[in-house]
C-alpha cells in the first residue's frame, strides 16, 4: 500500500484486549505485522496465535510450554524485553492488573509507542510512567474508549481543557439500591450490557471503580486536575467521553462500544483506517442518549478512586491492590460484592501514604495492601 | 494581552447576527476591533453601534443618514468596498440572503478571512466563490452553528469522512401532520423552540429549507457530495452536527444553543477564547438527547433542497430565489406555510437549470425565480 508496516507486539495477547487487537491487525495485514506475543498461562490459545502470526518474540508464564509448535521458530523471551525491543514499532500493554506495570516501565524507558490498555500502571505509578515518557521521547497512546475518545477530541486542539466528561455505561446494576447490591452475584456481575471484556473490568465496571480508575488514568494521561474531571452515567455506551473547552464547546466521540476501535486508532495513529470489521453507528437505530450523575453513595468505589486520586502518593496504588485482590475474592466467591468497596475504603483508610514514591516503595505499598485486605477477610492470600 | 488585534469589519451589523457578533466583540476588547458596519435601513441602531465601536467605515441603504453622530466620523463606503478593505482581517458577512452574495464575493476576491453566516451566497453561488477562493487564497470561516460543530469536529484530522451528520432541531411544528402545517400562523412559525434568530431564518426552520440550504452550503465548505450528508432532528439542539470517520469513529460538537460560540470560535480561530458570556453546558440539565430521521414528506423543503444541491447547476439559486419570496409572501400572510414548498417545488420543476453558471446568469436565473414565484401566486412583485 506504500506506507510503512508496523511491527507491533502485544503484551497480554490471550486476554480480551489482546484478542481484539489481533483481530484488528488480521484484518490490515498490510499496515502491521506482529513481532511479539506475551501471554500469561493460556499457552493453548497462544500456540494458535503463534502459528497464525508468526511472532519472532514469545513469552509465556506457564512452565508448561505452548503445544503444536513443531513449524515455528521464536525466541523466548521477557515481556519486558519483548516491550523494549529495538525491532518493535509499537507495543500493547494489554494485561490487566498489576502485571503490565513493568513492561509498560521497560517500554517507557525504550522510547517506544505504548498503546496502553494497562490503567493499573499509570494509576499505581503515573508520576514515574510519565515522567519517564517525557525523558525518554516515548508516547503513551490510550486504549480505554473513554481515553481514546478524549484524545481524538483533543486532537488538533493546542486549547485550554476546562474540563474532561468521561461516560460510563452504569453496569449492570445502574438503579439498583444498595440493599439489592449487597445479594449480586458473580454471574450477574459478569454480565455487562454493553461491552464485551475480561472478568476484573467487567466487576470493575460493575462496581464504578473502573470509572474511578479511569479517572485517575485521564489525569496522568492529559494532565488535568482530578476535581476537573466529571463522570456522568449513559447506559447507551455510544458517546465515549467528551472534552470541554475554555470558550465552553464540547467535543464528544461516538460509536458503538467496540474496543477494536480505539485500538486500530491506537495502532494507526495519526491516521485512521479503514476497517470492514468496524461497524458504523446506525443512526436508525439510537432514539436517545441518557445521561446522569453517578450515585456515590451506592457505588462508593468512585468516590473512593476519586478521592485517592486528588490525594495522589501511594493512595492510588493502595486502591489498585486492594481492589484486585477484592475483586478476585468476590470471584472466588467469598465476599459479597458490596465487600469490594468495604474492604478497599478501609485500606485507604489504614495507609501511610508516602509522597513521590520510587517504583520498588509503590511495589511494597502494592504488598501491603493486598496483605491488608485478606487480613480484613480473616483468610489466607488468595 | 500580547496578541494581535484583529480588525473586524461586520456586513449585516444590525441583523440578529451581526447584533450578537458585536456582543462578543464587547466581551473581547483585547482581541478585536471593529473597523467597519454595513447595515440596511436600520440607521438607529446603527446609529448606537457607530457611537460605541467608532469604526472607520460605514454602509447604511436608507437615504435616511444615521441620527446623532455629531462627535463620530467616518468614511462612506459600499458594502463591498468595507468587505475588501485592506485594513480589514476579518469580514462578517451576517446578512441574510441574496444581498451577502456581491460583498462576500468581494471579500474572497481580495483574499479575506470571511465569517460566514450568509448561507445564501454560497448556495446560489458555492463554485465560484470556492473557485475564488482558492484562487486569492481567502479562508470561508462558518459562523452557522451547524458548520461551526463539523468544522470544530474536523480540526486536526486530516482524515476521510464518510458523512457529515447535520442535526436539525425540527422547528416549532416537528410532528405536526401536513393538515395541521396548512393552518399555521405567521406568529406560531416564529416561534422557534430552541434558537433566536432573526425572521428568515426562523421561517426556513420551520419548513426544513434551512437545513437544506445547510446541506447545500456544507457540500460546498467542506466538499463532500451531498449524498454523503445525512440529516437527524435532535430537538435539544445540543449536538449541533458531526463528522463520521473512515473509520467509524464520529466526533459531535456540543454547546447550548447560542450563536455567540460558533461567532466567537470563527473570530478566534484558531485559537479558542474564555468569555465569561458563554454558558457551559450544565448536564444535570440535560437529562437526554433524542434523534430521529426527519420526514421529509410533511416537510417537503427539505427534499426540494437536497434534490436541487444533488442536482447543482442553477438548480439552489431557484430553490434559494423562490424561497425567499415564498417566505416573504408568508411573512406578509399573502400565503399559507405549506404554499412555501409548493412555489418552491413549482420554480424548481419549471427551471431551465444552466451548467457551471457565471454570476450574472445566477442573478437572472435568482431574477426569474422571483417572478415565478409571484406570478405563481397571481400577484405583483412584493
Amino acid at each position: 500500500m506504500g506506507n510503512a508496516l508496523k511491527q507491533v507486539a502485544v503484551v497480554g495477547s490471550t486476554g480480551s484486549i489482546g484478542r481484539q487487537t489481533l483481530e484488528v491487525i488480521s484484518a490490515l495485514p498490510d499496515r502491521f505485522r506482529i513481532i511479539g506475543l506475551a501471554a500469561g498461562k493460556n499457552t493453548d490459545l497462544l500456540a494458535r496465535q503463534i502459528n497464525q502470526f508468526q511472532p519472532r518474540f514469545v513469552h509465556y508464564q506457564s512452565t508448561k510450554a505452548p503445544p503444536r509448535l513443531s513449524h515455528t521458530e521464536y525466541e523466548f523471551l521477557s515481556p519486558e524485553e519483548i516491550a523494549s525491543h529495538p525491532q518493535v514499532d509499537i507495543v500493547v500493554m494489554a494485561t490487566s492488573g498489576k502485571w503490565g506495570l513493568s513492561p509498560t516501565l521497560a517500554a517507557v524507558k525504550a522510547g517506544k509507542k505504548i498503546a496502553l490498555a494497562n490503567k493499573e500502571s499509570l494509576v499505581m505509578a503515573g508520576e514515574i510512567i510519565t515522567n519517564e515518557a517525557k525523558l525518554n521521547g516515548a508516547q503513551i497512546l490510550p486504549i480505554d474508549s473513554e481515553h481514546s475518545a478524549i484524545w481524538q477530541c483533543l486532537e488538533g486542539e493546542n486549547q485550554k481543557v476546562t474540563r474532561l466528561i468521561l461516560t460510563a455505561s452504569g453496569g449492570p446494576f445502574h438503579h439498583y439500591s444498595p440493599a439489592q447490591l449487597s445479594k449480586v452475584t458473580v454471574d450477574q456481575a459478569l454480565r455487562h450490557p454493553s461491552w464485551r471484556m475480561g472478568r476484573k473490568v467487567t466487576i470493575d465496571s460493575a462496581t464504578l471503580m473502573n470509572k474511578g480508575l479511569e479517572v485517575i488514568e485521564a489525569h496522568w494521561l492529559f494532565d488535568i486536575p482530578v476535581d476537573n474531571i466529571k463522570v456522568l452515567i449513559h447506559p447507551q455506551s455510544i458517546v465515549h467521553s467528551m472534552v470541554e473547552f475554555i470558550d465552553g464547546s464540547i467535543k464528544a466521540q461516538l460509536s458503538y462500544p467496540d474496543m477494536r476501535l480505539p485500538i486500530q486508532y491506537a495502532l494507526s495513529y495519526p491516521e485512521r483506517l479503514a476497517n470492514p470489521q468496524l461497524p458504523r453507528l446506525n443512526w436508525e437505530g439510537i432514539k436517545k442518549l441518557t445521561f446522569e450523575p453517578p450515585d456515590l453513595d451506592t457505588f462508593p468505589c468512585l468516590k473512593l478512586a476519586m478521592e485517592a486520586g486528588r490525594e495522589g502518593e501511594t493512595y492510588p496504588a493502595v486502591l489498585c491492590a486492594a481492589d484486585e485482590v477484592a475483586v478476585d475474592l468476590f470471584l472466588s466467591q467469598g465476599i459479597k460484592f458490596t465487600d469490594i468497596a468495604r474492604l478497599v475504603g478501609q485500606a485507604l483508610e489504614e495507609h501511610q501514604a508516602i509522597s513521590h514514591p520510587t517504583l520498588e516503595e509503590i511495589m511494597a505499598v502494592d504488598n501491603w495492601a493486598r496483605e491488608k485486605v485478606v487480613q480484613l477477610v480473616g483468610g489466607d492470600k488468595p
